[in-house]
């Protein structure tokens, strides 16, 4: 009998030799997952390349994060350097840095100078901290929110921000200097009275790591106490961002 | 040097040969987590069958959902049946089902008769599924919406309802047959125009499971599709509950 991702490899493949609406309609009936899933069971890294170059870059940047960083390695060797450095950018900043850790530094260096400065500076920053730590897992796209704030404004700024931010089932609360002084679920601020300020509602001693913390205790500390993420402070007790569950899961 | 569990367990320790108030401030101070982990490095059932007699109930059926089964049963020969009973109907169903499961048929049964109806008949329900199947880990306690309210009327509604749930971050679009026809995340709610439709913003083809799904393949779907929890149906699509990740977590 042939699996599900079997079958979809096969569809995968007719859809390549097709017209483009073909690939595009596949592609929007499965979820990345499940695309990368069947790319990984292509027999070259060449067949991968190009069924990711028909792909939309949208949804290509999609699958690439869930392929392994070493087979996305290879499958780079046969994709242009600028359409790699774009596809790289719109991956969230810990996978790329994943990614580029395994190439050698020439290659490594000459994707970071094609990719667009604001995200290459992201990549290049998490890639200063050591391997397996916090700081090297982190992303920067969190929420930020201030301890005067109302629910009802939480909520506002939600609506502006929240689609370009991955993971707001927590909303981190910040003094004027940037430190961490609390820290809201999304479920807490949904079921507040819309009156209530953060400050009212928030959880004051927040379970944080530091950059240098290892991988493997931040992933303790997340399956221990059910959390979705945990924030990454400096010395000063300053927010540099955050590490999410899915990146660590693999590790328990 | 000490670990933080050890300095937790002396002073628990000390607190439980103080007058009252010195336990209570203790146990606020620390996590559920931390108080079962330091409870479980204690010599005796019986010393941690005292402390746990001497917490509140909440605070106690807390510690209780994050001890191992098999150290419950060996607490609860120590605790009053009617005790052991308030006890388990505070916790969550299935963690209450795992703790009968493992204790001899009568005894389990002498404490289901204990219990309140309601939460001994769930209980009971989850019990006549197989073991390690998606059955006997799934919760009744989840966010029923349908798919012609508006963004504004359901977060109205969470405000209603969402303290008493624990998992409020998907919401089960259910047809008036009780048929799953879609899931919301909280996050699209949230990020959504206050006057969409549910319908406009849920997924219409969300990944479910039978009762009979082994538990492993549920802890794959989860982790594969990056997902808090995955709801059950039976055969005719009709929601049956949700198993949430924390519990399928330690399979992978």
């Amino acid at each position: 009998m042939e699996t599900r991702t079997e079958v979809l490899l096969t569809e995968l493949r007719e859809a390549l030799r097709q017209p483009d609406g073909a690939l595009q309609q596949l592609l929007e009936e499965y979820a990345p997952q499940d695309i990368a899933e069947a790319l990984s069971m292509m027999d070259s890294p060449t067949e991968q390349a190009h069924a990711l170059l028909l792909m939309d870059e949208a949804v290509a940047s999609e699958v690439i994060e869930y392929l392994e960083p070493a087979l996305v390695d290879e499958i780079f060797e046969h994709i242009p350097l600028e359409k790699a450095a774009r596809l790289l950018q719109l991956i969230p900043a810990d996978d790329a840095a994943q990614i580029l850790d395994e190439l050698d530094e020439a290659k490594a260096e000459a994707l970071l100078q094609q990719m667009a400065p604001p995200e290459a500076r992201e990549v290049r920053e998490l890639l200063e901290y050591p391997e397996n730590t916090a700081g090297r897992l982190m992303v920067r796209q969190y929420v930020r929110v201030r301890p005067d704030w109302t629910v009802e404004m939480t909520l506002d700024y939600l609506r502006q921000v929240g689609s370009e931010i991955e993971t707001i089932y927590y909303l981190y609360v910040v003094d004027n200097r940037q430190r961490l002084v609390g820290v809201c679920s999304l479920r807490d601020v949904v079921i507040s009275d819309p009156s209530k300020r953060i400050e009212q509602i928030m959880e004051t001693e927040p379970v944080v790591v530091q950059p240098e913390t290892d991988q493997e205790e931040v992933a303790n500390l997340l399956s221990k106490y059910d959390l979705l993420a945990v924030p990454v402070v400096d010395e000063l007790g300053r927010m540099l961002g955050i590490v999410t569950v899915d990146d660590v899961v693999d590790i328990l």
